[in-house]
């Protein structure tokens, strides 16, 4: 029998809901595939700053590391705004993702043909809507230095951050992007803004030097404000992205927001040998948190991220995307995708329904 | 009779073709307000590179530095898109820019009533939206040093530039902003991403400090990764938007999309004296130049931007937008707005359709 240990940071806001139902389900789902999960619940950003002083605390960071893989559910909150950049609970987060040297971000923007009309945009602009946004998540301006507070030549204070990007690291996410485009539509677009920016520029260049080792993908390029529109325009164009840190903050954000449902969407983070990160796109909601109104849909699929990309099970992968598949189809729906005829129903109670589906 | 120098820089592409129709519209409206309008043509661009070998030619700055205003048509276009950084046209815009020391791009996206249901947005989320983004436009990233191509301590090349903001730039840019949110809907959302960046933190405590001074302004902060979800959510909750130059390329662009009619959306490019740079959004569509496909609404609102923002002449620049709003009405369309049961005509016809209901 298989087993791995998995770390759970459930985090704030409503991370215990839907880390405490994605849990339940891969149980479930492990069970079925023969598959033996440990799970080690830590700390991480404002529940670890209220209990030990820090964001990360190095217990935390020390068993994600051992693990086979780490599901998180959100961080931070109205608590924690003010704090010190170093206090800060995405601090943490950035802390960790450095830490497990997580540097691809798989950000999916599905959606689902049962909620089609929770897009702002039209049916016929949503529908069918499948797009995948690798994002580099451990290099440019989030950690570039220098970076800081200073004093120009003329004494005035600035405030400085530095973009930049080594060789490598464009390599090994332009390579993780190539070869998911590869299992999916064949076709990548790669997302600068190389039109004003050296590190676009440099980051273009070997983009295109690698595309020779993927003849079989379609590479484009595209500047970062046009694909802001573009994705707006017709989101159906798109099939895998490619980009930067900060950029793909911004429009995997936008993409995902396209679907119109946040509450589904999931996201994993890779590196080249060690565990993932695999958590929701959505926030720690503190407005609703312990209210059992949290959509745990993102989570239980970030949860089938975990074991597709984490573990390599993809079997019982399939068997939570069907579990999902089925439990919307069966019309539960949590406040943030309810529609008229559908079944509304809190967190733990979905929960319970995915379970029956899995 | 009050007389103002105009520098007209058509640029390429579609340039010609919008900016004539711009000029016509302004001759008509200043002869009808009293005011006279002297027109100077210089080159910009990829025209300004075929011509002199430079994208920006002295003659070109130094004409514009002595008129009261500048109206650009576009730049760019595939001839030049493989030069070097030094040799493109983009890079004659970004001296223009620093040249005129216009600081402050204003960029409205203002659904159309008219043209509402070009939004790829349902009905009810696009109508009505009506946001200006202040975007800085002479610093940050785009401006900021070191920038360039190095090697890092492991002997790798690198890619890199510099994102800093002085404390006058920020405060220049936010009075401004605030300026203009006050003569709107009198709320400011200052977007940045002080969650991670110092030049952002640095950004946010400038502008609070400075809310002091406009007791009568809302102001809210966003990270700019919510930015571009909220535009795509719901739109009108935004009245005015300030952020910094690449954050601001990024949504302005977002936004002008989200309006569904990019051929109409104007924007303004301010000094604290000198004279401003008035563009449409709209690049320079190579493909459809010199067909007389062009849509001239977007260049004709930058000339009323012109006059308002740029000579003070309100009263004119009223006249162009009525006068756009009539054409609409009277149901004359080019092609990249037109839909069933309006009147298709090229540019010039539209051109000419406008001035008559100057
Ligand atoms: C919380 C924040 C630091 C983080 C980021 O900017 O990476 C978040 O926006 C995300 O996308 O995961
Ligand atoms: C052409 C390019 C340099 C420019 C910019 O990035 O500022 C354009 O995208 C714009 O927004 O005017």
């Amino acid at each position: 029998k298989k087993s791995y240990k998995i770390t759970l940071l459930p985090g704030d806001g409503i991370g215990p809901e839907v880390v405490s139902v994605a849990k339940d389900v891969l149980l479930l789902t492990g069970s079925i595939h023969g598959i033996k999960l440990e799970f080690q619940e830590k700390l991480l950003g404002g529940a670890a700053l209220d209990a030990t002083g820090v964001p990360l605390p190095d217990d935390t960071l020390s068993v994600a590391k051992q693990s086979d893989a780490v599901l998180l559910g959100a961080i931070g909150g109205y608590k924690w705004d003010k704090n010190e950049k170093h206090l800060k609970p995405e601090t943490g987060l950035l802390q960790l993702r450095e830490g497990l040297r997580v540097f691809a971000n798989l950000r999916p923007a599905t959606v689902f043909p049962q909620l089609v009309d929770a897009s702002t945009l039209k049916r016929e602009i949503a529908e069918g809507v499948d797009l995948m946004v690798v994002r580099e998540l451990t290099g440019g301006i989030y950690f570039g230095k220098p970076r800081g507070f200073g004093t120009n030549e003329n004494g005035e204070e600035t405030g400085f951050n530095t973009e930049i990007y080594a060789a490598h690291e464009i390599d090994r996410i332009a390579r993780v992007a190539f070869n998911i485009a590869r299992k999916r539509g064949g076709k990548l677009c790669s997302v600068d803004k190389a039109n004003v920016l050296e590190a676009s520029m440099f980051w273009r260049k070997r983009v295109v030097a690698l595309a020779q080792e993927y003849p079989d993908v379609e590479l484009s390029h595209m500047y970062v404000d046009n694909a802001a529109m573009q994705l707006v325009r017709y989101p159906k164009q798109f099939d895998t992205i490619v980009t930067n840190n900060i950029f793909g903050d911004i429009l995997s954000d936008e993409a995902s927001m396209i679907t119109g449902s946040i509450g589904m969407l999931p996201s994993a983070s890779l590196g080249d040998s060690g565990p993932g990160l695999f958590e929701p796109i959505h926030g720690s909601a503190p407005d609703i948190a312990g209210q059992d109104k949290a959509n745990p849909f993102a989570t239980v699929l970030s949860a089938a991220m975990l074991l597709k990309y984490g573990l390599g099970e993809v079997e019982a992968a399939e068997r939570i995307e069907s579990a999902v598949l089925e439990t919307l189809n069966r019309g539960f729906r949590t406040a943030d995708i309810y529609s008229a005829g559908t079944k509304l129903v809190g967190c733990k109670q979905l929960g319970e329904e995915i379970l029956k589906s899995v």
